[in-house]
């Protein structure tokens, strides 16, 4: 009989974030109300991860039409559909063999989408080249990453392969290196500084490392999950001056780019000031750069495509990337799909130019008069502080909650914010994510907020937020109010 | 820099399969022909794996208009739809969060698609029970069987893990069990009894095994792939019994039962008759069987979605499962719904249940045919022998060359198969699967045969293939006919 005692031990260590516990008393109170149990909310509202489509935002409907005739190919003669959306899926279909999404692609993905993404890569990047040959596109960005750190993997003892990771980093992270079964090797980000990333805090976190492993990667999230920080040419230009000097591989999610509305700040690819800094660099650093359908504006979770560049790979390695990536033998086609519409979308002068503009802006806006909307609203309250958000899609606001409440926390053996967040569910219906989840952050108790949600759901989440706040503040201080919170703690 | 040389050494150690090489050959010949070099043939004909939709098979219709609408739900509008498409599409949309296939599920799938997964097995197997809790939905077999796998890896030196596996065995298996870094514990099938799983073989198989590991699992095919073999109630049973006495996990893949077409041959699942042995093996046995899409009947492997169930399995270890889900995010969602509509399809009575039932019967009946003309063709060839097939969409006829085609094999240091196989590429665009990417077979060749194409496409490969093996066999007979042949050798 396999039992726990008997699985790879690898395995059997993979941590299980706190996420997973707050996510399943979401989906019971969920249930509760579902059977009639009285509560003083309708519904819980999930703000704690990103899935736009779940929390009410559209998709892109040139995506869907042009994907929804891609597999009901009859619909080309459905003339109540744009011309353009039919004359787009003709020649989808075209790049599919036998003209169906059913059949299985090459591993790395559709030759025609590869293509598609690196003439976007060069658009984005004012001129710098890319060529369809170091794209791979596989069954999201996470599959591209366990992929690079599963190869990254090696050596014994001080030479076991690390990889630098920010902290607070996308909860997904640790689960995946401890996978891998590689070391992560903390480095903290600069909260005051607005989440920024710091050099002597890389050097410092190198440090640690000795002895311990050899770091051979260094990941980096811009524009940051779960900060909202936006790296600008500075910054991006140490850390890859870092990066070389150290022989360290550039592993940089980029999935949020299309997703930058800081003022004064435009998304600038690591590959781009790559590109400029010289040869010394431009043709030696090894980069990884991540995207995907998932992320931010067309928000297509659940399709399961992205992609990732690769520079100054060993050929014979990129040979093996691409062996690799066999093993899931096919990324969804509908998400190839997907991703080709996504960086090669509607032109001026085509008919659905005009719609397609209009939904990109709304969303873009949407996430932009929220990120100042919550920051301003969270900076108002007691023990709470939020940095302001420049991109991406989550705010990271601080939690400074009283010591009564972090002795309480230590009593029940659950960290202050996993416990803030527990409450905050049962009370109030809100379900955001606990920050040490995220990683530790120098001993500080964090919140993380979806601000990628319509605007009327950010109208209820906060003042729902606040009210639990206050009292829960207010309880702390002044103990013989708390009736309520004893029965829960 | 990370080179070939640094990277993780059981990554680089993975095999690539002959398969890949002849891939590349096919591409480049069809490049060949788009650039206008002149061949004695129009295109390559693929009949080396299985791709349905490729291969010109269609879609079923249902699922494709279903999906239509999930994807642009503005169609449920659409009056030239059936009905009971758009009612079907509602449901399915009802069950993905916001409404919408781009919302990420829990990452073993959809509760409403593993319910109605459970719903079918427990009809497929008269009653036995399936619970939805035991249904783990994943992007494709291969990446349930992955996951298994390596949850299995294990132990030192002897007591590593090892995996009992048929040789022939799926092309991908090799690569996947290196990959996972698990000991390939090799048995042979029984060609001359139409390619059965043999007891005595299994025993000889794991006395191999001492000394070098410790077998905890053995992997069986059935319906079989590459073989077309289908096992018998009694069969089955043997298998479990061995399995039990030498507490080894079955793990069964089963993604061809809803094509078993052999004579008197019904498909029986493992799991069905283990219900019947009486709890000592019911309630004890360890089994994980696997399903998919992309096999025989719908042939949807594009959108990548299967399943697996798992009986008597530590509760712990599944939770670890669920938890190695994680990594994966979620499975596609369209692919998901194609499940459900997989195995909840139109019932008599439906609108949709003519058509339906009139495009299964057809696939169904094309794939009957084709075995049967191919097996008498092949039969018909000297120096070619094919056991008929029962079931699946293969046939894997024996290749007795002459010695002097061996010979020339030997020089070129290739395997025979694989010269016959590239030779056949080139002079006649038909491109088989070469025998030994499948495993060795005690010595022999084989090559692989896809017979779920049209007929058409049936009666264009079987001439060209009979006449380069005509005249293989008469020129290697007869060498001084050999100008055309020496220039390739």
């Amino acid at each position: 009989m396999t039992s726990l005692q008997n699985v790879n031990p690898r395995v059997r260590r993979i941590r299980v974030s706190p996420h997973t516990g707050l996510q399943s008393l979401a989906e019971h109170i969920t249930q509760e109300i579902a059977q009639g149990v009285q509560k003083p909310f309708k519904e819980v509202i999930d703000v704690s991860s990103g899935d736009p489509h779940k929390a009410g935002m559209k998709p892109i409907s040139f995506v869907r039409q042009v994907l929804a005739v891609c597999l009901h190919p009859e619909l080309l003669m459905n003339k109540t559909l744009p011309l353009e959306v039919r004359l787009r899926a003709q020649r989808l279909l075209e790049v599919c063999d036998g003209e169906s999404v059913g059949s299985y692609t090459n591993s790395s993905g559709l030759p025609h989408v590869k293509q598609s993404i690196a003439e976007f890569i060069m658009r984005r990047d004012v001129g710098v080249p890319s060529y369809a040959k170091d794209i791979f596109i596989s069954a999201g960005s996470q599959r591209a990453l366990v992929l690079i750190v599963k190869l990254l993997a090696s050596g014994q003892g001080e030479t076991w392969t690390g990889v630098l990771t920010p902290m607070p980093c996308p909860y997904t992270l640790p689960t995946l290196l401890d996978e891998a079964g590689v070391t992560l090797v903390p480095y903290q980000l600069m909260e005051e500084q607005g989440w920024a990333v710091d050099l002597d805090e890389l050097h410092r976190a190198l440090k640690t490392a000795q002895g311990r492993c050899s770091p051979k990667a260094i990941y980096i999230s811009n524009p940051g999950n779960p900060t909202g920080h936006v790296q600008d040419w500075k910054s991006i230009e140490e850390v890859i001056q870092f990066a070389a000097a150290e022989r360290l591989l550039l592993l940089v999610d980029e999935v949020y780019q299309d997703s930058v509305y800081g003022k004064g700040r435009d998304f600038i690819s690591y590959k781009r000031v790559l590109s400029e800094m010289g040869k010394e660099y431009s043709e030696t650093v090894e980069l990884v750069s991540l995207h995907s359908i998932s992320s931010a504006l067309m928000g297509e979770c659940g399709l399961r495509a992205g992609y990732m560049e690769l520079l100054n790979m060993d050929p014979e390695v990129m040979h093996l990337v691409d062996t690799m990536l066999c093993t899931d033998i096919s990324t969804p086609v509908t998400g190839q799909l997907a991703l080709d519409l996504m960086v090669n979308p509607p032109k001026p002068g085509d008919s659905s130019y005009d719609t397609y503009t209009q939904e990109i802006v709304f969303t873009r806006t949407t996430l932009s008069q929220n990120a100042q909307r919550a920051q301003e609203f969270l900076n108002d309250l007691p023990g709470m502080s939020s940095q302001p958000a420049m991109g991406g899609i989550y705010l990271f606001p601080r939690l400074d909650v009283p010591s009564k409440f972090l002795e309480q926390a230590k009593i029940l053996e659950v960290e202050a914010d996993v416990l803030y967040c527990q409450m905050l569910l049962e009370e109030e219906g809100v379900f955001l994510g606990a920050g040490s989840q995220y990683g530790e952050t120098a001993g500080n108790h964090h919140l993380r907020l979806c601000i990628l949600v319509p605007p009327d759901t950010l109208e209820q989440v906060l003042p729902r937020l606040a009210s639990f706040h206050l009292r829960l503040v207010d309880t702390n201080l002044h103990p013989d109010k708390s009736a309520g919170m004893r029965e829960i703690l």
